[in-house]
Parts: structure tokens; sequence; C-alpha cells
């Protein structure tokens, strides 16, 4: 097997190019068979088996810098320096990341997994290398859907400046994760007609070489002229426009001519762009013609591509929200629903099915998003954006600047809050509760089980001032069937009165707080349960009420400490001189790696047994100092 | 004076064609006059005053939607919407707003402030009317500056889907506050000059049209043709590559021919674009002559153009911040400065002056800026980005994901904290703590006083994390200067120590905190003063410390109160069971308008008067409490 001559980076300059042919090959077997068992992006790195070789054949590494944008494509680049082992615990708790990590090899430039932000690091790697003196390459891979976010496009209005080499390798497989959309799709799939590049150029020029004497002296000077008159015969003037060289398109799985253009590409004094054309899923044909599907896959069998197990035919929050919200639609226009190229993954879809005149997908551009969705309340509309809370993050000024400050009826529908699960730190949703709580005018809600989750969808759309839905990815909750009072503005709901411990949690830690009053109850405690409902604003009667007859409030949300819920029922609690104990659980101040929402929970200490005891520790000492005074 | 005929929307219809010619000219003394009393921005306003009347004559106000991207130049708009009389209180509290505003007239159909906004909400009012069936019309004007913006650029790239008419001006004063940077400035610039679109494009069509037979074929062919070879023809290929009408270059400042365009525009189904040429500071020679100089402007004297008072000659923070971070670049090579179009205001100007090679202004894109930065700091330089408070707030996710993921040395300046003023709801910075705190990894200080602010520049450009330096507008504070101790890592400063009551204030709160210590002094308490220095970590051993001989803590904090220093001092002192009482003073949760800072702090209740009643009250309270237990 040739993979095992790769033992580390730099290892593939010593292949022959016959081993090369062999290598790709054994490349995308590997990586089917290893992704078949323990799941993870297939179709996105199929496609760059050849670029990424072609990329560690030209360059150097670690010296030379690979910043790969989103950075969930670069498995490739992880078997060609040294990480083959990794594989089998890829994306587990403790194993491999499926991004890039600076601390997991020093041949991973740059951190990444939200996406458009690889030029913008690139040009600092420039920099920094310019004024040190130093002679590296950087080489930026970004992908046609990571170009419609504004943060590519600020990245290459700067590129446009440099004076020295930079290269930006445009991996154009003519999708992101789903479908393409906008200006830029249309321009570069011009640019990947042959027509627009070839077949016309070609048509052109030969028409003005058929004029005799004067035509080929007018291609001549057209060919010289660094004017915009050289789109006649040169692809890519919307790049050259900006002041970046094009080449291209290439193609993608060709590892002899992607090496010959990086070579011509490092002899450039400023930014270059090479576009490249690549075919998502490459090699597998399940993922070759479904890529959306195999974009991000759990296990699955390598020889119908269909999926192993896992795959729960229960409703997931998200279904419950786009069911929810298509029944709504049916009965106002006024409904509309926008996403951030996420329409599959929200749920979003089905929306776009019943009401495509209504339904708009923006491509990643969370910041456009959310601005749009204020237009769209200015003009009239009730318009939904369902985004992914740390997507969210990108558009916090847009929240309180375009949406909060205008007392726009915008409904957030903010998904994978809380753990996610095997993307790991740059995905958790950990901070929404917070920074959507320090904005005037925002509404916070989360729902406890499916049934509250359809009830508060009901209550968004309905509802006339900005209000954000968080919930967590996967199986809505079946749980507390039982109780379903309306849901009514800034009110939380008491399951379960008794004394002395109450339980204030916040959505989806429903269950684990069932399970922890269940845990104190057997163990002798008197203990009541709350469903928070609203994190802003506070249910401030509630905790009023409740401390008349508790010695201590324990909340529970999973969101970081800082600024969340607990934080804000403790604040009210002194404010109001309430004189009770509060015990916040909620996220501790650090990032959260990859590994199973289970696993991380207890990592974190949000699993049942960790809580309780705190509790119990909490309280004990509440009740020591209430005596010694 | 025929301004006198204007009393309200559409008004500007009814006068001849004299008449208008004599307006523009009467618009543009009343603004200079005015302004040169109240302040404001002026520049910018000249600039569009026959752009405004053209938009005016064509459109029909409120139905028709006109969009002002940044809104800094909305003056004229608001004279020709009847609002002449609000000149006298321009940006005073309770005055007219400095930027349209939805809740002062129903002619300003969106609140802007931050840039570009204007074509996201203006798809949102253009997708609004085509569902709901109505006809009128959208249009968003756009500077050039506001073009460097990511947002700008998602937007466009949806706008090039629109199958209805949608109207983008392009307001090209080739500067946005200061010189544009960039590909796009460049672009833009090409299309400005006459050859780029005007001689060239005749020349090769003279040429074509020389060649006997085919070149009349030729050039008919070719402006017939869908494709790139248009560009031999038709300037603004970059935006008719992403699929938007380009009309223009137009002279700004000649009514007649604006009218003519924009009725054009009408016409168009889809989205165009109309490049239109102004003056920035146009009839007022001391604003052309030196435009951001007169984009925001105190009162000036209207004969000279010279600054009428007011101006201080003492060092602001940002003058220290700038003085001290030359001094620091000047013997370390690594230390990189970086702004998003602000560099005179953050006084970075300084830097660019001596270190050319290491200073960036990669235009009005905070998101690229941040992540920009962390490329640097990967690189092993150590970067500086210097950005108001408000403006950070579009690069949160960048702060969370790109520089404290991978725990970077950037060193963010975040300048304008807390209230800053005049310009409002959109630029006051009162989130910052709070959001800056959630983040892992991340350190946060603020400084008391100028030498404080001195050696906090030193210590974060040493520090090896990720910092955050926060520092309000204005003077730099002059008092407290026999206090200077050295500043360590995660630790207060007491300043005074005795018992019963502690304030623990944050930065430039100090002479407040200062003068409410000495009120409580006199009315006859004891009170201890300490500078929190570090919002975070939290200095938790002196909080323990004081916990021994004060009952009650009292935090003082020009943001708001959720999830800001205050309640971080209330969780440790729940969390560790300290026993004392806290009262957070803050802002509450609401936005604050326009006016002087002073008066500002008296409405929010962040004076000396305010917070000395409360602290008594709350130490009274607590007292009894104590009692009756």
């Amino acid at each position: 097997m040739i993979l095992e001559k790769i033992q580390r980076e730099n290892d593939i300059k010593k292949l022959s190019p016959e081993e090369l042919g062999l290598l790709a090959e054994e490349i995308r077997q590997f990586l089917i068979e290893k992704i078949s068992r323990t799941g993870g992006h297939l179709a996105s790195n199929l496609g760059v088996v050849e670029l990424t070789m072609a990329l560690h054949l030209v360059f150097s590494l670690p010296e030379d810098k690979l910043i790969w944008d989103v950075g969930h494509q670069a498995y490739t680049h992880k078997l060609l320096t040294g990480r083959r082992a990794g594989f089998d615990a890829l994306r587990k708790y403790g194993g491999m990341s499926g991004f890039p990590k600076r601390k997991e090899s020093k041949c991973d430039a740059f951190d990444t997994g939200h996406s458009s932000t690889s030029i913008s690091a690139g040009l600092g790697y420039v920099a920094a290398r310019d004024i040190l003196g130093a002679s590296n390459s950087v080489v930026s891979i970004i992908g046609d859907g990571a170009m419609t976010g504004g943060m590519a496009y600020e990245a290459l209005n700067n590129a446009s400046r440099l004076k020295s080499n930079f290269i930006i390798i445009l991996n154009d497989n003519n999708m992101s994760i789903s479908e393409n959309v906008g200006g830029m799709s249309k321009y570069l799939n011009g640019l990947r007609t042959a027509e627009a590049y070839t077949g016309l150029k070609k048509g052109v020029e030969d028409t003005l070489l058929k004029i005799p004497v004067q035509g080929e002296k007018i291609v001549n000077k057209v060919k010289k002229t660094k004017s915009g008159i050289k789109q006649l015969l040169v692809p890519g003037m919307l790049f050259e426009d900006m002041g970046i060289t094009y080449l291209g398109p290439i193609d993608g799985h060709d590892v002899k001519s992607l090496c010959r253009t990086l070579h011509e590409a490092k002899r450039v004094n400023h930014a270059v762009l090479i576009h490249v054309l690549t075919k998502k899923g490459k090699g597998y044909t399940p993922a070759e013609e479904n890529p959306a599907r195999f974009h991000g896959t759990g296990p699955f069998d390598v020889a119908t591509g269909e999926s192993n197990g896992g795959s729960s035919q229960k409703d997931s929050y998200s279904d419950v929200f786009s069911k929810v919200l298509c029944d709504i639609a049916g009965q106002d226009e006024r409904v509309t629903a926008i996403t951030a190229a996420m329409a599959d993954g929200t749920g979003l879809s089905r929306f776009q099915k019943y009401f495509p005149e209504r339904f708009f997908d923006v491509g990643i551009a969370e910041e456009h998003a959310l601005t749009f969705a204020a237009g769209l309340a200015a003009g009239g509309m009730k318009p939904v954006v369902a985004v992914y809370s740390s997507f969210l993050q990108r558009a916090y000024d847009q929240t309180i600047h375009d949406i909060c400050l205008q007392k726009l009826p915008v409904f957030l529908a903010v998904d994978r809050a809380g753990l996610v699960g095997s993307d790991g730190e740059t995905h958790q949703g950990l901070f929404d509760l917070s920074f959507l709580s320090t904005i005037p005018n925002m509404t916070i809600m989360s729902p406890k089980n499916r049934w509250e989750m359809a009830d508060m969808v009901r209550f968004a759309v309905d509802f006339e001032y900005p209000i954000a839905l968080r919930y967590p990815r996967g199986e809505a909750y079946g749980g507390l069937k039982n109780f379903r009072t309306p849901v009514v503005y800034g009110k939380s709901e008491v399951i379960y009165e008794e004394e002395d411990i109450v339980i204030l949690f916040v959505g989806h830690m429903a269950s684990l707080a069932e399970e922890v009053r269940r845990k104190l109850k057997d163990t002798g405690y008197c203990c009541s349960l709350v469903n928070s409902r609203f994190i802003k604003p506070l249910d401030t009667k509630m905790l009023e009420r409740m401390a008349a007859d508790h010695t201590l409030f324990v909340t529970i949300e999973e969101n970081v400490l800082t600024g969340g819920y607990g934080e804000q029922v403790l604040s009210h609690v002194s404010r109001a001189h309430l004189g009770v104990h509060v015990l916040n659980i909620g996220i501790s101040d650090d990032y959260v790696e990859h590994g199973s929402v289970d696993v991380l929970r207890h990592e974190v200490g949000l699993d049942c047994e960790s809580i309780t005891k705190k509790v119990i520790t909490e309280y004990i000492s509440c009740f020591k100092r209430e005596n010694i005074k």
C-alpha cells in the first residue's frame, strides 16, 4: 500500500508518478471506508484528493502555509501529514478533530470551522512574512460556497493591494453544502462553461483574425491592453478588475496540470486566484449523485450508500419547527423564511417546497440574512430566520442595530443551540443566551419538549417584536407531555411545586432536570421544578413567589454561565433582596471540543450525577451558613 | 426664501426649474450655517444636496422607500420632509437625530448608523412589496466607502437574482471618512476616469468601425451579446457580471440628468445600480479642501472654517494609545496596527505616518480586520486592532472563532467604549464588556486615567494571549495621578481602603466613583475605592479580602448590566458564599439616544447624586435585613 509510505509531511514528494496515480485511488478508498464507520464529511473530501496532493507536492510544510476555508475538506491533508491513525477516532471525544487544528499538527496553519475566513487569515500570514523578510508561500483554499460570505469579499478587496505573492485556490464544485446562490455563483458558472472561457473567446479572436491586415493587430493590441477590453480574450475579469490575477479554470482532478499551475502562480508577485473545478463526492457514486446527503454523514454502508442505523425516525426540533411554520404560512402570506445556506439542516427545505416565492436562501451570509429580515419586517412581513446558534454570532451587530433598535418583528429560530457534538469547538452553540440577553427589546424563549416547541413557534410568529427561539440539535423531547399550558409572554411554567429546592431549567435541559429532581427526592430532598420558558424577560414574579418557600434556586442551562439565564436569575435575586441561595449550573468559561453530546455533557458536568452532587453540597452549605447566623 | 415653501414631503415637486436651482444653494447655506453652530456631519451632506433633491422629485414619499446607508448624509432628506425646525436641536438630547429614524418620520424607511446595511434592508423591502403585490419603488443610497464592507457584497450577490425593480445608488465621492482602500475602490476609480468609460470604449468602437464591411457588424454583434465581451463597449462589467444593470457614471450635481437616469432606472425589471459622482463638501471651500475634517465636525466659524472653541488641547485616550503604541513599535518590528477605516478617530494615523509598512487600513471591514489580525499573530506578529466598541459588535464571531479559540495574541484596542454622545443609539459602546466576557481565553482591561492607559497599552502589547483594552471617547482623565502601581495580570488596584462599603469601578468611571465616595464620606459613611483594572479575569482574591470587612459591594460601569462586570462580581460573591450585598450600577436594558455625554449620564442614572442615593438606600436596607435575621 502506497499510503503506508506517507508517514509525515513531504513524504509524498518521494513517490514516483505511477505511485501518485495509485495514491489518489488509495486515499479515496481509505476515506470512504473510514468515514463509512465513523461518520464525518465525505463528499467535500473526495472532491479535493488530487488538489491536496498537488498542494503537498508543490509546497513544503510546515514552512509554507495552507489555510483550509471551513476546514471540513482537510482529511487528505491530515492523511498526507502523518495522521492516518487518527481516523479511527475521527470526531470522537479525545480523538482527531474533523477540522484543521493548530494544536493537532504544525502543518495546520490556522483553525477553521466557520466559512469565509481563509483569505483574511492568509493575508495576515502574508503580511507577517513580508515584514519579517521570510519567503514562504501562503495558500488559502476556499470553496465557491464560501465566496457568498461577505468576509471573503472584504479580504479579496484587500488582497488586491498586495505587492507580494499570495495564492487563493477557488475550489469550485458549484455548491456549498447544497446549491449555491447569487451573482457570484452565476458568474463562476459562466466561467465553468466551456463556451464562456474558451469557445466564445476563441470565436471572437477568430472573427477578428479573419479580418485582413487589421485583425491580428487588434487581437494583439487587445491582449496587451490593461483595460477592461481584455475581457475579450481573458476570463475572470471580475477578479482582474479587483486587481487579482486569475488563472483557470483548471481541472481539479488532474494532478499534473494542477502542479504546473501552482508553480506558475508562485511566480506572480501579487495576489493570484486559481479557479479549480472539482466534483464533490468524486469517485464514490452515491456521493457524486447526492453530494448534499454525503456532505456530513453518519456511518453508512459502502456498497449501497445507505445509512447504517442510528438515524431515528423521530422528529427533531428542526422538524417540528418546519412543520408548524408551514402550517402557519399556509394561512398567512406574510410569513417568510430565510436561511443562510442551511435549508436542509434547519428544516426549511420543506418551507421552500411549499412556498418557494416566500423562501430565501441568501448563501453563507448571516449578516445580510438578518438585515434583509429587518427590511422584510419593516415592509410589513413576518420574517423567520432559521440559523444555527454558532453562526448567529456572525450577526450580533445586525440583531442589535437593524432588528432590535427598530423593534422589528423578526423571529430568530436559533437551531443547534447547546452542545452539538462531533463538529466540536467551532460549532457548539454555547453563547446565544448570553449575547442575545444583552440586547434591548429582545425576547428569548426555549421549549422543554416537542409540543412546547410547536406552541412556541406559533407564539413567535404572532409576536410583534424581535424574538428568538433557541432549541438544540436532535430529537425533540417527548417527555412531560401532560404539561402543556398556553405560552404566555414572560411567564415560566411551574411543573412540580414542593419546597426547599427549586430547579429552574432552560429548554432542553428538561429531561436532565427531571432526572436530577428524581434523584434528589430519592435522597430525601423536597424539590420543585420550573420550566423557565422565557429567558428574557425574566419571570421575576415567579422568582419572588418561589423565594417564599424555597432556600435554594438551582438553574440549569446548556450555555456559558457568564451572562446566561442563571446569572440573570441571581441578579434579580440580589436586586430584589429575595434572600435565597442560587446555584448556577452551565458551561464554564472554556471551549468544548468534539465528541458525542452525551460524553461532552458528562465532561462539562452537565449530567445527573455531577449536578445532584453539587446541589446537595450547596444545600448543606446553605443550611450550615443559615444556622451559624 | 424657497426653502420655506418646503413644509413637508413632496412639496419640492411644486417648485419651478428656476426655484430648484436656487433651492440647492439655499439648502447648502442652511446646512453650513446650522452645522457651524450645532456641529454635525457636514461634508457628506453637502455632497448629496442635488442627489437628494432628484430623489425627492422622482419618487413619492412615504410610499417609495429611500434607505440611506450609514445615514449621516440624510440632512437634506430631513429638510425636504418638513424637519427644518429640527436643525436647531440637531443631535441634542430630546432633539432631532443626526441619522434617519423611523420614529422621527414616516419618510425614514429604515434606521441606519453602521455601514453597508442599506442594500440588505432594501432587498427586504423589495421582497415584501413583491409578495404583497404593491408597486412602490425601493432605493438604497450607498457610499463608495460602504462598498468595502462585506455585507454590501452579500446583498449585491443576492440582488442579482431579483426579477423586479430595485435601485441602488452608488454615491461615489472617492472616500469614506478618509480615503478608500482596496480593489473595489480602484475599480470604481477606473470607471470615474473618463478614459475608462468613454475614451477607451470610443477608441475601440472607432477602431472596429474603421474596418470595412465587418467592422460595423462586429460592433453591433458585441453590443448585442450577453457575454463578457460586452465590456468592450459597456462600463461597469463587474456589476453586470454579478447580474446587476449598471448605469453611469452620472454627474451627481446635475439634478436634471439625475432625474433622467432615475426615471430610466425605474423601468428596469431587476436590480440596477446607478453610479453617481459627487464631491464631498461641495459648495463650501474649507470642506471641499479638507473633507475628512468636515466629515463630523463640532461648531466652527463659517468664514474661516476654523473650529469654534470646545476643542481642548488635552490628550484623549486615543492620543495616549497612539503615542505609546508608536513608542513600542519603534523598538519592536512585530508590532502591527490595523484599523477599519478609522485611522484618524483611533489615533492610528500617527502610527501610519511612522510605520507605513506595518499599518493596515482594511476599509469598513471589521470582520476581515479581526481575522486578518489573527493571521498576523499566527505568523509571529503582535497585531493591534483599534476599533470602536459599537463596530466591534460586527466581529464578535471572529473574536470567538479566529482569535480566542486559537489563543492568538491579538490586542483589541476598544475605543469609544461607554456613552459616546451625539451620534446616539447606534454608536454608544455599551455592550463590549458583556459580549467580550462571554469569550473563553479573553482578557479585558480598562484604565482609570491617562497614566494607567499608557501602562495598559504596554501591558497589552507584551501579553501573549488575546486581550482587549476598553476606553472611552474624549479627554483622558488626569486625576488619581499618584496611584500608579504596576499593572499585574488579573489584579485590581485598591485605592482607598476603609470598611462597610466598597466601590468597585471600571475604567473611566474613576472620577465619578471618587465623587460618589466623597459624598458618601461627607454623609458619614466609611467607603473603600477599588479600581477593577481587569474585568476578565475577575480579581476574586481581592473580592474575598474585601468581603471580610465590608457589608456592601457597589460596582459602577458604563456598560449594560446584563453580563457586565457587576454581574460577574455578584456571581463570584454568590459562588464563593462571600455573604456580602452587591449593588450593580450600569446601563439598564435599553438603547440610549443622542445627546451630550453629561446629559446622558444623568438620564441613565450614572451621576453622583443618583448613585449616592441608591447606595445609601441599599446600605440601609442591608442593615435592616441583617438586624431582622
